[in-house]
């Protein structure tokens, strides 16, 4: 267990914390007491400013009146919040680097990104700084760095993480997640924030039938697949059936492009105002992607939505057996080195994007496990459940720990 | 005379000069000995890095081998170069408003822009911080902040001023300028950066035949027009024949619109690979026009640059007779107010550049002269002339300050 500490006395190596912001929260009483975490500074914490990764938002914001739903949540669990963590501007990115303050370091691949946009979570956890730390995914923002820094990472069931107090992206795809080392801890955190109040099918269950989505192992890197099909090898003991599948009809990176126009659009909304009158500077990367946002036409986002439809009829089909958990790989491979020109990431991300889009456009939780490695570096597999399923697969995450043993 | 001083040792507090350059060149012997200067920050200055008004280009940069073309020759003639000077990034901008270095003080407009992008050397000079100043201009850069702060300042004829060694914009519209409070030391500058072995014409002389360009006086906010025809009307005196017509067949915007396509496809490929490799941090706005750049296509850029031509061949026949100069506003009017929405920015600078891409498009020269005042509001009125002209407007500006007194 780490120590009880405050950010500002982390020898913080990693680049982690938000070195501008000292907001810390006293552990207490409680299931959680003894384990401290860090919030993405995107959650408000009385008090204090919440700075979103970028310097313009940060200097035209005041203090948060009241502290986000789900840090007073652990809080009152008895854990401590030792820090904020550094995110990619406004969430957007999901490789870690953030011109402002620099790129938190991946202590499972040096050199390499740490995965974004919760990057300085992933990292303080991957780090041993702190016993897990708040992310949000939207895109891929917590399933990203979990995969590339090897932890266990949540993107839960939209709705089921109360939003508020949180900076939103864009909130039809916006949640709340989180990261840790090992399956117990992760599952601990989990038993705090997702209960019955916030429950959709009632009593959490076991999936016991396994589908293996072809086409989204197709995605990955040729030199990854012998890694990840051996994993997948291995945890399909756990269950009673296992069958292939194709997710999508045509392409998953179709589906993607629907979550693309349709999340550019609610982003774009978000904050079109305050950028409109404070002239922020981002990366040019960021402005890019929002000068893209600004130029989706309704017809864009009519054809979007019906296309959503589309993917969220088809993946109910899918899910047709309540019973039924999809595997798949979090990210098409490790993590990549830091530096990437512009339009490499850029490549990088559409073909990421087909992967996560799954899980954000039909709402349903998607875990990301620490169970493959290639050559050294950690690449995360995923399990996606059915909407409401978070603990379900959480228990699968422990169960599959215990079989390794 | 303002004293031989160095940058840093002048109470800036205007914000005009570059905090982070010491770059310093002392006086000697010469034409221009006792006067002090100061360099737009796109100028290299042997030993230092040139800064480009974007910590992002400075930090990626290194200092320059040599001193730029026109630094040398002024300081050949015997000024003191103090210091560097806030610029627009990269020269992207016509108001001044830097978000990283911010906004230099308009001392002629309290709580108005300064203009850009020549913004710190327009507000020195009008602050009475140095004698005069280097500026560059490609799409108003100079002629713009000299309208609004109340100065003498040419876009002289594209070609004559050697741009060795200078921040590269857009190539077939770069020019460099420079400001001064009164024509005469203007005018002085003037001898020693045109010379004959870059002149176009052979000898100088004042232009006789003043065409009024209604059109571009249409362009103005009518509560400029009443200040603006009057000093027409009395400058007129002072040619042998005043006569009335409009530019353009259809309408100055199209004209504007020209540049702005093939501006963009310079600008973009002046930096594509930087940008692409660095992911500088840019107010949004600079961003938004380098992506805007990146989006024009080869047909569009075709059917511009046969727009341009065609522009070519309209004034080439306003200026059949070579005797000629146009008179027409500066800016639509005085400087606007600081801290304007990126959008409200957007609409006037469209308005601002049907004005300015009249010389522009056609590589003349254009002086922009402090002689109207609008609500105690500097508001600059323009004498554009044949390519090679430069001489002869400022012999023009010297005759209407003669026919003042």
């Amino acid at each position: 267990m780490t120590p009880n500490l405050r950010a500002d006395s982390i020898n913080d190596t990693l680049n982690a914390f938000c070195t501008d912001s000292d907001a810390y929260i006293p552990g207490g009483d409680g299931p959680l007491a003894g384990l401290t975490f860090a919030a993405k500074d995107i959650f408000d914490v009385a008090g204090y400013v919440t700075g979103g990764g970028n310097p313009a938002w940060k200097a035209t914001h005041q203090p948060a009146d009241a502290t986000a739903w789900v840090v007073r949540r652990l809080v009152d669990a008895g854990a401590a919040m030792v820090g904020k963590t550094i995110t990619d501007e406004l969430t957007r990115g999901i490789f870690g680097e953030n011109v402002h303050y620099g790129t938190p370091v991946n202590p499972r691949a040096p050199g390499r990104v740490p995965g974004g946009s919760s990057s300085g979570s992933a990292a303080a956890v991957a780090g041993g700084l702190v016993d897990f730390a708040l992310g949000s995914d939207t895109g891929g923002s917590v399933r990203v760095p979990a995969s590339f820094c090897g932890l266990y990472g949540l993107r839960p069931t939209h709705g089921r993480i109360p939003l508020e107090g949180m900076l939103l992206q864009a909130p039809s795809y916006d949640t709340i997640g989180w990261f840790a080392r090992d399956a117990a801890t992760f599952a601990q955190v989990g038993a705090a924030l997702l209960t019955l109040e916030n429950s959709v099918d009632g009593a959490p269950n076991r999936p016991r039938r396994l589908l293996v989505a072809e086409d989204a192992f197709e995605l990955a890197q040729p030199e990854a697949r012998p890694a990840l099909d051996a994993v997948v090898e291995r945890i399909g003991a756990l269950f009673d059936s296992v069958a292939s599948l194709r997710l999508a009809p045509a392409s998953l990176v179709e589906w993607s492009e629907q979550q693309q126009v349709l999340q550019s659009r609610e982003a774009w909304e978000s904050v079109r105002h305050w950028i409109d009158r404070v002239n922020p500077a981002f990366s040019f990367e960021v402005s890019d992607r929002y000068v893209l946002a600004r130029s989706v036409t309704d017809a864009q986002v009519a054809a979007a939505q019906a296309g959503r439809e589309a993917i969220v009829a088809r993946m109910n089909e899918v899910f047709q057996d309540g019973d039924t958990v999809v595997v798949l790989p979090t990210t098409i491979g490790p993590a990549p080195p830091t530096g990437q020109w512009v339009s490499e990431r850029h490549t990088l991300r559409l073909r990421n994007s087909a992967l996560t889009s799954i899980a954000g456009n039909t709402g349903r939780p998607q875990l990301s496990l620490p169970l493959v490695e290639m050559d050294g570096l950690p690449v995360g597999l995923s399990l996606l459940g059915n909407r409401g399923a978070d603990e379900g697969l959480m228990m699968l995450a422990e169960a599959i720990v215990v079989s390794q043993r």
